[in-house]
């Protein structure tokens, strides 16, 4: 019996029209002999809409009932999801995080995975059931509902894979899979058919949406076959996986494999001290960057995040020694791309027309900071020099 | 038939008895069947004696000549060993870069590797015979001698393996394998029994000795698995493969796997124009880490490479703005330890006795930037708080 985990996105579950194309593709694809878990995440824009509710009542809201008030998303989207599959004829049941037996720690908001104990979706699943599940939720082991934080659901579909000894895990999304460049950004970008687990973290750490960095990190230490692909079409998207292909013409060419771009960052820079330390460890929100110097620790965030922020900095009397708007990020992601001298040399030639505000490296990446209003343009060029007119 | 790449560096060649003690362990060790290919560094210090000599006849030696001189070395080891399995009653023969197809480009002193086209070996091991090769070196599609750089004999033994479809490459050298942190350093660091790719490729770059990250990037693209052991004892050492096994209590656990570091680092800040970029594009140096901000370029670099590098920029009319000496690395590698801002906190705190001078991560990394003479210090202190405290 082949356990496939399917995860499908806010987008992919946007509308009941978009759940019930979702439920006729299971219908008409099912192999039999599969058994399938489904985990959704909430319909696009509810968990927006559900936080702009509670902070419409308090200003800082308290996590646990913001926990509370959250996992409501996914309640929506399972069962909408369950009745459309059992009108297609299929037999399904929904589940929660918390009976799914997804434990987490208790931090609310951004509660991480202890363990899996998914005994009931196994017996539904050989009762013959198409089991969905809530992504992105969980139960603390005092038994309070916890939520996974950003990249929750995929997290969930993976480590559900991994309780299940899952054949894989589909990750259902608003694209065709993982590309050169967002597509939307780049019309040359072409789809990678496979990409492998390192890559694919350095690619999702710096900015490519279509999977996040914790459920790739998850995927790679669990060994989980990913695929990503299109919950419109459901054409096949992009294996994330150990084995990958080199197709360079000799055997040490470096190559650019893809770009991944961020937009909309905050830098804060703030005294490093024990207030700073302290406040660190109970931190909740996501970190894009950090770098320190001189004594002092720049955070870069996505601006999103600047009220939230703005006030836990506060509680925690740090203050913050300058605060930079407007910033951005560009990223190449490839295999020896990042100590060849000439290649930085060639990559800065490129980026001549824009204003680096700041160059670094990691073993497979070189990461350009410049101007938010910028990264559209430096992307396209980049993808034009260093993938399009290298094929 | 299973072909076995096996490769020695130079302190595991360093004299005829060792040269000896391998002769003798591959007579008693080979399994019948097998067939083995050798690979040699030139005789430790061999190397650095030549380029000495070189020296000492101009401060500038021709690259081209360098590398035929330089070639010398391993035509000396591999000779050697040779003579010593055929008095062990093995039929062996030896065989240059070049008669072995290591076909390169032109970049004398830094070659990179283009092809290989090793019938030669097929048809030595075909009869039975035990091949020896000289690592580092190559030949250029114009029939010039040329020499790899640094990390060349790790690569030439890789690209062999690749070649002809090896079962494995074993990596012999001075230490029994990748450790936790350096045991010459940390008493307590462990032997690590496998590591994936990816965070070999992390630790290589920030400075563990035992492979070199070119090599790494080699076996990950051609998916060569590699084990690295002690040329001394021949004892199992550490896998280097894609199948890593998590061993953590909980899911989402974060752990260092090793710490990783560099001392003796000069670091020149360099002004980002036209001339750098050109120059950029024939550097022929290692560099371990660059950055840049305000449109100058930073390069860290081993303080060894000091006199080449100011006769280089000189050269190119390029003048350093500020050259800082006596600087250190100390990077830590681990899946998900990146992007954790407690664990940032308590790195930062175990560090305080430390003077950090820059902090910066990867996707699996964080590292840290302090002054060379309190790197070893500061390996420990991490190594006891985050290794050994959390087993």
């Amino acid at each position: 019996m082949a356990i496939i985990v399917k995860k499908f996105g806010g987008t992919s579950v946007g509308s009941t029209g978009l759940i019930q194309n979702i439920a006729a593709q299971i219908a008409s694809g099912r192999q039999p002999g599969d058994s399938l878990v489904l985990v959704v995440s909430a319909m696009a824009k509810t968990t927006d809409d559900l936080v702009a509710l509670a902070y419409g009542i308090s200003e800082h809201p308290s996590r646990r009932e913001l926990d509370m008030l959250l996992t409501a998303g996914e309640r929506i989207s399972m069962s909408l999801l369950s009745l459309a599959l059992q009108k297609e004829g299929l037999d399904s049941i929904s589940f929660t995080g918390s009976q799914s037996g997804i434990i987490t720690d208790n931090k609310h908001g951004n509660a991480r995975i202890l363990n899996v104990s998914a005994f009931r979706i196994n017996e539904e699943l050989e009762r013959g059931k198409i089991v969905i599940v809530a992504g992105f939720q969980g139960v603390s082991q005092a038994k309070e509902i916890t939520t996974l934080g950003r990249g929750g659901s995929d997290t969930s579909a993976v480590a559900l894979a991994c309780y299940l000894r899952a054949e894989r895990c589909e990750i259902f999304t608003d694209v065709d899979g993982v590309y050169t460049a967002d597509p939307r950004i780049v019309k040359q970008a072409r789809l990678l058919p496979a990409i492998d687990y390192g890559q694919m973290l350095a690619l999702a750490y710096n900015g490519s949406k279509v999977m996040h960095p914790r459920a790739v990190e998850f995927a790679w230490k669990y060994r989980i076959p990913v695929e990503v692909k299109s919950s419109f079409t459901f054409a096949p998207g992009t294996l994330i996986c150990p084995e990958t292909k080199h197709k360079g013409t000799t055997m040490e060419e470096r190559n650019v494999t893809a770009i991944a771009h961020k937009e909309n960052l905050l830098r804060y820079a703030l005294k490093q001290d024990q207030a700073l330390y302290a406040a660190l460890k109970t931190w909740n929100n996501e970190i894009f960057r950090y770098s320190a110097e001189n004594g002092v620790l720049e955070l870069v965030i996505e601006d999103k995040y600047e009220k939230e922020i703005n006030h836990f900095l506060e509680q925690n009397r740090t203050v913050a020694l300058s605060v930079d708007k407007g910033l951005g990020y560009v990223t190449l992601v490839g295999l020896g791309i990042n100590l060849d001298p000439g290649f930085l040399a060639e990559t800065l030639e490129i980026c001549q027309p824009f204003e680096l505000l700041r160059v670094s490296h990691s073993d497979k990446t070189i990461e350009l900071m410049l101007p938010s209003a910028q990264v559209q343009s430096c992307v396209q060029a980049l993808h034009k020099a260093l993938i399009e007119d290298r094929k």
